[in-house]
């Protein structure tokens, strides 16, 4: 008696995506928006949530939804599918995409969920490493575009997964670069734009143009509903429709849908917060650059890789400021990583907080430790 | 540029779940609870969602609902998986089980969903058909159990999938006949427990004998919380795991965990519920049971099939209820179903709404119309 047998080899060799829970007061962790809604706007939503029944269906489509997103975001509503958080429509659309054998090109590092879905589903991740993004050690790292394309058309890709600006490395991919992908082939360019808000910069523009393209976006970062699990996936009508085989029935709660097209409507203080992460992640970028034995990389998010240098342990780095009650994110089992944290960017005395905690922290490795107050 | 190229040609074949969208006063077509949960029960989950940053992730795993869900069924907690709906977890345990050509045997006609997935997933679809109960043709169907046992056994099925009571026909499989499947082989079985509090029958008891069985449940029917899709999966801890890595990260949103945890807590009303639509649906079916022109086929779930007899055309007869602002299930798409509708019990005052709609549809149709009001 083995069930386990039955469960498929790709599934049993591979690891849970998975995060240890730690609490700490000054949590930059997750790339959340520190900002939360404000309470006139949650208790219209909640308001509107105890004059419905609950114990009723929630619309087969969110059709309210629906017609805000496509408002919201420039794009036709016949081309737009609602999911619980982008996560679920990575998954649909790998579904109805990926089969055994299916390749599909994914850069590294990046968001680890496109190749365990795509491993899960019988097919090949072909992972392109990110390139230095110049001499400059402290420049970072950023998409390898003609690598990328070589890796498309060698492995006769159905997929491409490009995440823009990119966690955990904050680079983006140019909307030339998108549109050279498009036009290469007729296989699958999927830009996620989890993170979009921060850098300005959107491929929606290049959707009527592209029928291969899609865009993915998330209520989880700038929309700040991390909590509600709200995501959108941008494409052609046609590509939808098939997407949507594979979107679960009923897939979108009342509530989320209801705080969802709530917070579709505080497009001021969207982009106020905007605005004040920005301003934010450069100074805390600046304070870093004057400080020894680490670099921070540029972004375009509302995070940033935090390279530490020879002399000072990145784990070590990492529970020294979690002692001090700053709680960031370990990247150093990524590839290329080794050396790295990622840090989000919090509310001004959240950065503040951080600096502190580094500073302390890298003075307990011997790094000097005066330089290190910013 | 032909992107639908990369969309697998199972996907392209199948047609997408759906359901119009129809509104009516009395809506008995979803087998949905009729009493919602109490407005102080409401209030509370309110109260502690307006206290509760929308803008942070839920829990990587939602601990205190899982310790809720252990203890309220009677399974151990680290055999507890929650999902957005327990399609979620359907689709992760099918996910992690079903590659090209994996054979999963499923009884017809049933929920559709399972087929769906398995054909999405490239997994092969060993259809069951239910027999007669008896040679009564009002008796209705039920499962055959030596055919699902031949069927698991000569096509090598992994996994086979039961729903119990099941839908749309409202039969359900005994605890001996699950045990027996769960004894040929190790291949999974798994019992769709959506309805059970209906049957007052649950195989949870089987669970700690047997590693290859999984339980699913649903907050969408006795538990009054379809508007919020809360779903749970019970099986050993090794299964578990396995089906966990298809789980995607911070599936289920903070407010459906925390009215999930809450409805959890109003067992009494739950209990005091399920009586009231279990009276009435015996009332209602010895109703239909002296109603010239229809067969109502007994049922251990809170929905029952009407089957119309020569005469009355069953789209005529759901077309007529609804005029008259009833709306029930169209299931005359499904196998054996060609004549059939499925009715869920409502409140009394729907049911008689219902009866009354129907004795006039079966009027209009010329089927014996003064016999038509119970």
């Amino acid at each position: 008696m083995d069930p386990l047998r039955h469960v498929k080899p790709a599934v049993r060799g591979i690891a849970a995506y998975t995060l240890a829970l730690r609490e700490a007061p000054v949590k930059i962790n997750q790339n959340e928006n520190p900002w939360d809604l404000e309470d006139t706007v949650k208790r219209r939503v909640l308001e509107a949530a105890l004059g419905r029944p609950w114990s009723r269906y929630p619309d087969f489509d969110p059709k309210e939804l629906l017609v805000a997103l496509a408002r919201f975001s420039g794009w036709r509503e016949d081309g737009v599918l609602a999911g619980n958080g982008s996560n679920e429509l990575i998954e649909a659309l790998l579904l109805v995409t990926v089969g055994a054998g299916t390749r599909v090109v994914i850069p590294a590092p990046t968001f680890t969920l496109y190749a365990l879905m795509t491993t899960i589903l019988g097919g090949e991740p072909v992972r392109v490493p990110l390139r230095p993004a110049s001499a400059d050690p402290a420049a970072g790292l950023v998409y390898d575009v003609d690598a990328i394309s070589a890796a498309r058309r060698d492995s006769g890709a159905s997929v491409t997964i490009v995440c823009s600006p990119n966690n955990p490395t904050g680079n983006s991919l140019s909307l030339a670069a998108i549109e050279r992908l498009c036009d290469e082939s007729d296989a699958l360019v999927v830009v996620d734009e989890a993170y979009h808000e921060f850098s300005g910069e959107t491929a929606v523009p290049l959707l009527a143009r592209h029928p291969n393209l899609v865009v993915l976006r998330t209520f989880s970062k700038a929309m700040a509903l991390a909590g509600l699990r709200v995501g959108y996936l941008l494409a052609s009508p046609e590509l939808v429709r098939e997407i949507n085989k594979a979107r679960l029935p009923y897939n979108l709660n009342f509530f989320s849908q209801a705080a969802a097209i709530a917070a579709l409507e505080e497009k001021e203080a969207l982009e106020a917060s905007v605005a004040r992460l920005v301003r934010e992640r450069e100074r805390v970028l600046a304070a870093l650059g004057s400080m020894p034995g680490v670099r921070a990389w540029p972004s375009r998010a509302n995070f940033f890789v935090l390279e530490t240098l020879e002399g000072a342990d990145p784990k070590a780095v990492f529970a020294s400021m979690l002692r001090r009650g700053v709680l960031v994110r370990d990247v150093t089992s990524y590839p290329m990583l080794g050396r790295c944290l990622r840090v989000s960017v919090g509310r001004e005395e959240e950065n503040d907080a951080f600096l502190h905690a580094l500073g302390t922290a890298l003075g307990e490795a011997g790094v000097a430790a005066s330089a290190g107050r910013a």
